[in-house]
C-alpha cells in the first residue's frame, strides 16, 4: 500500500514509518520537524541522540534496500499539502502529525491557540485534501483516550447506546478531555465524523493509551534507527519518565496521590494498530473509533515497578509526591473497552519488569544526557 | 451592570444590546464590523437599511439619553480585548461575535478554516480575559441548538444522565452538529467547560434555536435604530427569509421535503434570555447550558404559515421543494428540553400570523431593496 505517515520524524511516527516499511508498504514520511524545534523553545533534548530525519531515512535504506520517501511539509500549508497527495496516491494516510503534548499546551494562552490551530486546522486540511484529490484514500488519526477524560461509566469505543425516556439511540460517546491538547483532539474527532457523513470519507481514530517503551524490532542494535525518548516535564509521560529518573538518581515524580488510572500501551502495540487499521480500512462513510490500549495502571502503580526493577539493579529510588500541577480528579472509577484492535488481530505486549529492564538500560547508557532541570514539572493548569 | 456586548452590530447583539441599555445596564458593544465586510464579500445586502454602527448609537443617545461605549475590535486581537476588559471591567460578556451561517462555513476550504479558527480563538482570547482581568465576570455565550443535530431521544439542556452496565453518570449531551460552523460552537462549549473546570470561570451557554423576527419594542418605528434583516442563501435563515421571499414574489425555497423540524424563537425572546442568564449569572466554575427557544416547526409547516399570511394579503406564494443543498435528515425524530430559561420567568412571544405579517409588511416596505440573484442557496455541503 502506499501510505503516507505524517509526523514520521516523532516519538510514534518513526518507528511506525519503518515497521510499515519493513512489511513492504510504500511509505512517505511527511513532518515539519517541529518536534525538534520544540526541544529548542523548552531548552530540551531527546535522551537518545537522533540523526537528522534525511540521515535516518539514508541509514534504513542503507540497510534494508527500502526507501521512505520524505517531505518537509507543515500540514498547514494546504498548497504543499495538497500537491503532496497528487504525487503520492495515498491509500492510507496515518496521521500523528499533532502537538501531543498536554502541558506544552497549558503553558499559556499562545500555546494554547497554536495547539488548538495547529491540530484542529491541520487535520481539516488533510481532510479536503482527501476529499479533493483521493477520495478512497483511509485516515488514520490518532486520537487519545485522554478525549473521554474519567467518566464514572464504562468507556466504550466511540459510541454508546442510550436509551432515555422510553427512546432510544446510539450516540457518540462524551467527551471531557482535561487540557487544551486533548480539547484539540476532541475538535478533530467531531471534524472527521462529519467530514465521512457528508463526503463519504473513511476514517479511523485511534483513540491511544499513554505510550511506553522505545525500541521495536527494526531499530534494536542500530544507534542510527534509535527512536527519541522524552523524559522533562512537558514531553516526558508516565513510566517512561519515571524509568530515566531511576536512571539519573532523580526522584519519581509521582502528581499527587498517583492513584489516576491510565490506559497504557508499548510502543511495539501502536505500529502494530496502526498496521491492522490499515489492512482493515473503515467502509466509505464510516468513521470508526478504536480504543488503542492493551493495559490500565494507576500512575503509582508504574512508579512503584520502575522503583523494584531498578532497586533489583542496585539503584536507590524514591518516590515523591509532588502537589499536582494538572487539575483533575485523582480518585475515581475507571474502565475501558479495547476489544476491536484485539478482534482485528492484535496480540498485545504486556508491560513485564523485564521490559522495564531494558528501557531503563538504555537509560542509564545515556543519562549524561539528561539535563536534569528539565525534569521537574514547572507548567499548572491553574 | 457593566456588560459587554460582543457582536453588537450584528441581528442579534444590537437589540440585545439597546434592550440591555434600556433597562439600565452599562452596555459596551465590542465588534469589527465583520458582518457588513461579508455582505461586500457575498454582493449582498441587509433588506432593511442600517446606519454605521457609530450613528446607531448616537442615535439611541439622542432619543434616550443612554450611552453605549464602541470599540472596534477583532477578538482575535487578544491585547486589544485585554485592554478593553482592563477599562470596562465586566460583569458580564455577552459573546454573539462569531461567524454564524452554515453554508457560509461550507464555502469552501478557506471558509470553513476561517470560521473555526476566528470563533475557536475568538472564544479562547475572552476565556484568557475573563482568567487574567475580570475571574468573576459571567460569560453569557451564545451556542445553538444545531449542536445536538438530530438524536433519537430527547434533547436534554446540556447533560444527560447515563446509566451503562450497572453504573451511572451525569455526561454532556453528545453532540452530532451538522456543519463547520455547527462544529465550531461545539468546539466552544468543550472549551468552556474546561475553562470552567479549572479556572473557576462561570458561564452560560445559551443553544440557541433559529431566530426570527425583526423589531423590538427598542426600534419600533425609528428607522435610525432598525435591525438588519438577512434573506440571502447565506445568512437568511428559515422562516424570515420565506417571508421575504413572499414580499418579492418569489418561490419559497424549501429545502428537499421540509420535514425538517428544528426549533425556533422571536429575536424579542433572544434578548429576554440574555437579560435572564445575566440577572441568574451561573455560580463560580459552573458551566450551565440553556436550550434558548420556544417552539419546534417543521420547515414545511413554516413556509405553509408565510403562505397562508402572504396570499390574505393579496400575494401570489408558491412553495418550492428545492434539492437540498445540505447533508441532513429530513425524516426524524426531535424534542428538545427548554425548561430551564421558563422556570427563570422568560414569557415566551410564539409564533402568530399576526407576527409573521407585521415582518412581511416591513418586507413589503423595502423590497426593491432585495438582489433577488442572492435569493437561491448556492452553496453545497458536498
Amino acid at each position: 500500500m502506499r501510505i503516507i505517515v505524517a509526523g514520521g520524524d516523532g516519538f510514534c511516527g518513526w518507528p511506525t514509518a519503518l515497521y510499515l516499511s519493513k512489511q513492504g508498504h510504500d511509505v512517505t514520511i511527511v513532518d515539519n520537524m517541529v518536534r525538534r524545534k520544540w526541544d529548542d523553545e523548552l531548552r530540551s533534548n531527546s535522551l537518545t541522540p537522533i540523526l537528522p530525519l534525511e540521515e535516518r531515512v539514508q541509514r534504513w535504506e542503507e540497510k534494508t534496500g527500502k526507501h521512505i520517501s520524505v517531505y518537509d511539509c507543515d500540514l498547514m500549508h494546504y498548497d504543499f499539502l495538497k500537491e503532496i497527495f497528487k504525487q503520492v496516491q495515498p491509500e492510507a494516510f496515518v496521521h500523528f502529525a499533532e502537538q501531543r503534548s498536554a502541558p506544552y499546551s497549558m503553558i499559556d494562552r499562545e500555546h494554547a491557540v497554536f495547539t488548538q490551530t495547529n491540530n484542529v486546522v491541520g487535520n481539516l486540511n488533510v481532510l479536503y485534501a482527501i476529499k479533493e484529490v483521493t477520495p478512497d484514500c483511509h485516515l488514520i488519526k490518532l486520537g487519545t483516550m485522554g478525549e473521554y477524560g474519567q467518566p464514572n461509566i464504562d468507556i466504550e469505543e466511540g459510541y454508546i447506546k442510550i436509551e432515555h425516556k422510553g427512546r432510544e439511540d446510539v450516540l457518540p460517546f462524551p467527551k471531557q478531555p482535561g487540557s487544551f491538547y486533548h480539547l484539540s483532539k476532541v475538535h478533530d474527532s467531531h471534524n472527521i465524523q462529519f467530514a465521512c457523513k457528508i463526503w463519504g470519507i473513511r476514517a479511523t481514530d485511534l483513540n491511544q493509551g499513554i505510550v511506553y517503551g522505545l525500541h521495536t524490532d527494526e531499530d534494536e542494535h542500530d544507534e542510527g534507527l534509535i527512536n527519541r525518548l522524552d523524559y522533562d516535564g512537558v514531553f516526558g509521560t508516565a513510566l517512561n519518565r519515571f524509568i530515566i529518573q531511576a536512571a539519573i538518581g532523580h526522584n519519581l515524580t509521582v502528581y499527587g496521590s498517583g492513584k489516576q488510572t491510565r490506559a497504557f500501551l508499548n510502543i511495539k502495540d501502536t505500529i502494530r494498530c496502526v498496521e491492522i487499521a490499515a489492512e482493515n480500512p473503515a467502509d466509505k462513510g464510516e468513521f470508526r473509533v478504536f480504543n488503542q490500549f492493551t493495559e490500565e495502571f494507576s500512575v503509582l502503580e508504574l512508579a512503584e515497578k520502575v522503583q523494584r526493577v531498578a532497586e533489583a539493579k542496585g539503584l536507590k529510588v524514591s518516590i515523591d509526591h509532588l502537589e499536582n500541577p494538572r487539575v483533575e480528579k485523582e480518585e475515581h472509577y475507571y474502565h475501558a473497552v479495547n476489544t476491536s484492535l484485539i478482534d482485528l488481530g492484535l496480540e498485545p505486549s504486556l508491560l513485564t519488569d523485564e521490559h522495564i529492564s531494558r528501557t531503563l538500560d538504555t537509560a542509564l547508557k545515556y543519562k549524561d544526557r539528561v539535563l536534569k532541570e528539565n525534569v521537574l514539572p514547572n507548567i499548572t493548569w491553574k
